[in-house]
């Protein structure tokens, strides 16, 4: 394994929100401790789990420059700026510098549906005008275009400023392939984002993952990479039996992103870490699916607050 | 055919840019003066084809405060303001309606795909909110969530500031069970998005079409809606014939929303109209395509001006 | 309108069955002179309303020889054999002319998906090799493989014994397209699929359609083609609320294949035309929604059986 | 590892063609000795590699016999029986039975998007009648319907004929959920499709997989499998990276089936094992492109015999 800028776990943060677009800055502080503490190696504000497309600009800026601050230099900061102008992207990747992050996180622009040359060609631009390195953030689920492998290579060849990528495809024979292409330059890292596939991920080589399920259980998921990195099969196996467990009841029965994400933040507020409201246009939970989680929980043997925050 | 605030003709303005982020107004001027003298009912600002998701913030409110200094009050004014952002899109609505606009364009969302629940709530939400009537806007293709007839039939029932629907998703057993919709409340309005199925739509009952290839021939959709509404089933197989021929050629192999919004500001440069730089992400198309397009549009006895704008 | 040999209403006929891979043969009887009672202009004979590929070939082959003994010439008989197997296929199409049948229909093979390459080889090789002429049938739904408008064209071109096409991919402007290209060969038809669609296809020059509800309502569908021809648009409009409104009761929320086959076979069975049972792999649908299906077609104004068959 | 009838690497045969629907006998007497000599424990016939629904009855009958005379219970034999039509399906498997296969494959009849509901129910009667046991085939880029998790749970539970399934997906998440599952009945089996996720498939404690290269590079997977089963990272790496260059030239720019198919059987000609024939509707590749894959197939090391077969 080499010793990369961003390797490991990297929770893709949940945004805490006290109201519609007001942070929860006190949920904020309980939850990046709560992680720290956990032993992850980073942290990756506004991504999908962050809720980054659904906020406004005011408060994306505000959300960084608070956990720059409650950080304090114990993990590198990366950034989601994706948008579908370009310009604000840039303002933000901007600001996100200015803040103290270590990096941005670039997906494709998401409205049209774009040719590899115009995304290859677009990405570069980027990453020569941004002030922070970049990582590519590949989630054709939900920006349409995914980043095919020979657009990786060209910009593995063509834009230094581009240091590793994301996969959230689920693909498993395109992230080894991923990996493949990664040995053509020294230092280019090779994050999982599903959860489940961590393990897989990182027996065949991989450099680490994005698990939103960090924000709730950190623990699992390092000693997970742990296991893995260091080929404790047995570990594997017993620690992966917890990841698929504990995802099928937290995200109840779908994975729809909306289930995915109302699931984590119920959760995380059961456990006394932040709010559960969520950024429209996604909305809470009804009642009963929220009595069923808290059950699954306890079965789980998360421990939960006296009282949900 | 009953009488309603927006019928007939009303193409989704593209947007003349001079540079990266900034307006070609010029170009505006023209386009609006000879789109208005096609004989069009309406304007539709920042949709697809306007690249509306690809502008800043600043740009979007640019363009509304331009048009409508031009129009002068000389056909309605309609803008999207669809955003990932619900907070962003709210915003944008106050502005086009402080700027003078008739309503506004919204779609779903269109980064996490999303429940129809959520969709219905996040809407009604929105336009009790707005102060200007609600179309909506359905497009799937880009936006991932499409609106159900059933989420039709609740916003046609319970918020009485949605006034209508465009629909883009090019399915014409949906758009003929929106017409039947339609009936549930007196002026609830149906527009055809693709301008290839303006014609069956229109024959079928609909209420007009928003064409992008009226920017630049307006006068041969709007003599096409008037055959259609007065069953002169001649003339409208004489002019779909135009119509297809044309679209085929301009958009050349490809119904990619980047080969339609390259094909067609290209063409209106060669046109006179306005510059054909695109809105990054997308970029221009290239030299030998150019020229291959310029022939097609002599071929189809459009009027070239001496140089491109 | 030119005249075409299979132009007008030709509905895919339903296979009657008494049990398992066995002919209804009194039933298929009693649906042949109700359809041709109603006016239509031909039988499509196993297609997928006929559940031809669930059919083993022995009843496939015993359903061609009874449809032609019955009919007696009075409207010419397509045969659907699209297989998996050219082997297959071409067997059955020589069964088919031997028996009496006028064409056979032809979809692209359903298992591969297939490049159009090899697409439009294997097409001209069966045609050349089958004794009666061939019809087309596009349904990528089912068969994952489209025939583009390219590979139309050179079918229309070098495949002179291809005669037509029948589209059911529900593409409007992809119907249009091909009634453009079938001016390239006289002769050549273009029939709409879905039911819904006749209306707007036959106003923009389409040559008919094969119709699934006509094995019940053949009347709704033949007047509709003859007001659709006339350009009688107050005519297509209220019979076209019909049709939409009976196939959205019928096929009772959703257009999957199988609500579709089995509500119209449920249908036949209680206007006492036909036995409801599907052919295996699908299913006769719940008692309760039997019930709910009854009473829909009496709010409809369809004629029941005092008991079903 | 559970002792399992069906472990290990099972290639899914190539059907060896002298011409169109005609076996080469001798072509399948040297595919077989070679991949028996590679170390695989036992052969898939008549699968989505072994071009299975391309073939007339009469010949897939022919290769089952054919192939057991060969094998003589060298290594146990699975038939793949799948069709659109119920009975033509029970029909081959009776055949394999009385020819002396081991094991029949089922997947969804590919014709009909199926309900859950209707799935289970086809799939349980089938079982119930077929004379082997039967191992479930989830491919659902050619089947259209895929195995629901809660189906495969229910047959676990229901059908006691049902004794694994083969799961082409290429989705790592199902894959590992269908391991979770595989604990409610000792002995069922979970077998990976496609090759390139053997490695991590077998990492995380699959049974085995079902390795169209393996029909060329036997003892490639059978060592691959060992090095997974045995957890030796190293090994796997080094292995894992011949996997993915060879899959990446074989199949040459893309995964199409077709692509899969024309490069292999080309490939085997290569080798002197069978000839390179397909069965219609697909066909061979160009000349130019096999001048690259025999140029490819040296540079990866594979022995190519003086001449094709």
């Amino acid at each position: 394994m080499p010793n990369l800028p961003f390797q490991g776990i990297i929770p893709p943060l949940v945004t805490p929100l006290a109201d519609q677009d007001l942070l929860d800055v006190a949920g904020l502080e309980r939850l990046i401790e709560h992680v720290l503490a956990g032993g992850v190696q980073g942290l990756f504000l506004l991504g999908t789990t962050g809720e980054g497309p659904s906020l406004s600009h005011k408060v994306k800026r505000e959300l960084v420059g608070q956990a720059t601050r409650i950080v304090r230099g114990r993990a590198p900061i990366l950034v989601g700026v994706s948008d579908t102008s370009p310009a604000e992207s840039l303002a933000l990747a901007r600001d996100a510098c200015e803040l103290g992050a270590e990096a941005v996180v670039l997906s494709p622009p998401y409205y049209f549906p774009m040719s590899q040359a115009d995304l290859v060609r677009y990405v570069s631009e980027f990453a020569e005008q941004s002030p922070l390195p970049v990582m590519l953030y590949n989630l054709p689920s939900h920006t349409k275009t995914a980043f095919t492998l020979e657009s990786v290579r060209q910009l593995i060849h063509e834009a230094p400023n581009v240091v590793g990528i994301k996969d959230s495809s689920g693909q498993m024979l395109y992230f080894q392939q991923l990996l493949v292409l990664a040995q053509e330059r020294p230092g280019f890292t090779v994050l999982m984002g599903p959860e489940e596939l961590l393990a897989p991920a990182v027996l065949m080589g991989g450099h680490g993952g994005v698990c939103g399920g960090a924000n709730l259980l950190p623990a699992l998921y390092t000693d997970l990479y742990e296991a893995a990195v260091t080929g404790d099969l047995r570990e594997v196996h017993r620690l992966q039996q917890q990841v698929l467990r504990f995802s099928s009841k937290l995200y109840d029965g779908g994975h729809s992103p909306t289930g995915y994400l109302t699931g984590l933040k119920t959760a995380l507020s059961f456990a006394g870490l932040c709010k559960a409201r969520l950024a429209e246009p996604l909305f809470q939970m009804s009642t009963s699916r929220q009595a069923r989680l808290a059950q699954h929980l306890r079965d789980l043997g998360v421990e939960l607050a006296p009282h949900p925050v």
